[in-house]
């Protein structure tokens, strides 16, 4: 892990101390992109069986996830998991259930009645990999806010294993989360196929979830195209930054990096503390940790590239953590809360000693789909409100439009826009009102 | 106006009857833009004067405009608009902070707290363009909300005249709402300056705000750079649909689909209504409106393309408007209310014949930045949500992280992902508690 004393660094050295990965958006790869995307709007079904043949190494018959299958895969699947996946949706439910977007109606004026409703994005499309272990916690993360926000259909992708099935454990948590259809699609070719629709696959409105270096460059790719679909947000390497003080214990807080740097090998991993003492304890620790880890090859790699910054004040780590903007941020600091308000840009933030990271990736309730790379200065994570339309409704009396009738025909006025306002005058003439 | 009978058309001449004008992305603009960018990035205020000269005909000594010219534009303008622009700006307030996304906390157990906090977007740009007339109403509608939001700079581009001054309503309304720097800059080269910066030109995190097509391309090239900015949404030619009865009275529909025909050549207007009489009247009530306005010809262009549709009933009405998904939504039928719950997807709604489409884009209070081209199948119009960012935030205490550990390692060991378990199971034994 790379040592930086912050305070002996020049503004440039602090932006490369800060800096990410370059994200080079290889022509090679748009170009791949580009051809499976054709590919799959041009021959549909067809083109899907033949990509999932050569990329997922499986033999596809029925495309669609079918009962019998679902009801295998619940059969199969152990007990304690099944709970587990019950009782993380009932905790991501309740919270996400209390954020939701509410309906606002207020008066503007005397007989001026504007309002926000809310309604569904009709169709979503969501994704979810299937690497070197399954992720039923990311069908948990996008499955809820769906049912929640009410769509009318939720589809589901993950990629088949060759033998021509999807995972257990994120079938299950499909149909728990009231998922409507599940495909047995992965890669480029799924995103694909629920922007544009096949024969077997419907056209979804939106489309949500992590995925590789193609997924990522084919919702790019389909989000940009006014005939393809939204996408939930921008998508980069997972990263955590953790802010530790003199008092924080070590192996809390080697565990909780640890846990980023498994994820893969460009896991972005900070550690910013105005103790030494604490980062030469912490860095023995993770690397103490690492050697017990089955993926500790992985986490290697991650740690090699990440970073134990030096600061002179709790209020400074702040500073540094909002430059960086992190997807997550942990505060593992005597009276971590006082630090909250500081906090200007981050994905997610857990707070104090005993809130480890992996509870936020599970079942504390909150989402873990979230802004990465620095796009958490701009973005917020998936929550009910990207699954749903917030339409503003306005309705005018009479009195309505006496009262605010003129200031509209003012500013039409001002716009040269002489039918604006003759829309507002033709009425006020009708009732007998002239400007 | 072309007049369609719905339902005498197959699936297909639908689509087609509804179908929206192909938004080619010409090879020649996106270079053009591309190469626009790239010299704002090498040259900075040098390019941004260059660019100004040949685009907008106005040598730029200052690029930012200075007080004395906020002061001169106030002490021209006149006392009758400043106040609707006052009067606008208070109820445009009243309704955003109405709507405004509120902080949430909830305990998910015993011990788990999870909150959503709220962070403004600490630097955007709003863009204004000075077409035909100013646009002192998309200040408004730009600025209302980010001042709400409470983000920590408000920098607004618009383009200056030949004679280097702003518009003097534009400048007024940008002081009115809290707006805290406005630069002389137009088209891409404004939005090259706020996503990357210049020396006078701050780098804004995210972009806001309509026009032309140059805009729209520098808009989505940087909001594809994740060295760039985010943006507001996609943008298209503005549109209305309006739903409308046998009872309506012809002369307010005929003046509604005219203010959204004045808009411009490539403007969108639909009327759908189950009486043929109705479309008769209409047609010919535009016809002599038309007549009479000074844009006359801009909007003769405009209903060139638009269309009379002809359903049976005002449900299919509603599925019409629900398959184009309009920008904006007018219904005037008799109990117009009735027909909202069926709305599924539109940008605003107009409801009932007192309340003109004219009054959303200058005063009732809702926002007039909302997504057109179908876009309203996904996303929402520009609200106080848009310039903040939505922070979730966890706390355990150790009886919290009994209550939930379990289930985040059962989850874990699901995923093999063995370091987020121990990052549980250490604090676990660390309170002598062994799963
Ligand atoms: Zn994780
Ligand atoms: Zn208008």
């Amino acid at each position: 892990m790379k040592r930086i004393d912050w305070n002996t660094l020049t503004e440039a050295e602090r932006t490369a101390a800060l800096a990410r990965p370059a994200q080079a958006r290889a022509d090679s790869l748009r170009r791949g992109v580009e051809q499976i995307i054709a590919t799959v709007r041009a021959e549909g079904d067809a083109a899907l069986r033949e990509l999932s043949a050569r990329y997922d190494h499986c033999a596809l018959d029925a495309i669609e996830v079918n009962d019998a299958e679902f009801a295998a895969a619940e059969a199969r699947l152990a007990p304690e998991l099944k709970a587990a996946i019950r009782e993380a949706a009932a905790r991501i439910e309740a919270f996400h259930r209390a954020a939701a977007p509410q309906p606002v109606g207020v008066n503007t004026a005397v007989g001026v009645r504007v309002e926000r409703v809310l309604r569904p994005i009709h169709r979503v499309g969501l994704y979810v990999p299937a690497g070197t272990a399954p992720l039923p916690s990311t069908a948990l993360m996008l499955g809820v806010p769906a049912h929640i926000a009410g769509c009318r259909e939720v589809v589901l992708c993950s990629p088949a294993r060759a033998d021509g099935h999807c995972d257990d454990a994120v079938l299950f948590t499909a149909r728990t989360v009231g998922v409507h259809r599940v495909f047995k699609l992965g890669g480029a070719q799924a995103i694909a196929a629920m922007a544009y629709g096949t024969e077997s696959v419907p056209r979804c409105d939106k489309l949500f979830g992590p995925g590789n270096a193609w997924v990522t460059e084919a919702k790019l790719q389909v989000s940009g195209d006014p005939d393809g679909a939204a996408i939930d947000m921008p998508a980069g390497p997972s990263e955590v930054l953790v802010i530790a003080d003199a008092d924080a214990n070590p192996v809390f807080v080697a565990a909780d990096l640890l846990s980023q740097a498994e994820h893969g090998p460009d896991s972005q991993v900070i550690l910013v503390s105005p103790s030494a003492a604490l980062l030469d304890t912490v860095a023995a620790e993770v690397d103490r940790q690492c050697a017990e880890l089955p993926r500790g090859a992985i986490a290697e790699q991650a740690l090699a590239q990440s970073r134990l910054i030096q600061v002179q004040s709790l209020t400074q780590a702040v500073q540094v953590s909002n430059r960086y903007a992190p997807e997550h941020l942990i505060l593992q600091v005597n009276g971590a809360r006082d630090l909250l308000d500081g906090v200007e840009s981050a994905g997610s933030v857990f707070v104090g000693a005993w809130t480890p990271e992996s509870v936020g990736d599970y079942c504390s309730g909150s989402n873990h789909v979230l802004p990465t790379y620095g796009y958490a200065r701009s973005y917020s994570g998936v929550s009910v409100a990207s699954y749903q339309k917030q339409i503003t409704v306005q309705e005018l009396d009479p009195n309505g439009l006496r009262a605010i009738g003129p200031c509209t025909a003012t500013l039409a006025a001002a716009e040269q826009l002489e039918a604006h306002r003759r829309a507002v005058t033709v009425r006020l003439e009708a009732l007998g009102t002239r400007l």
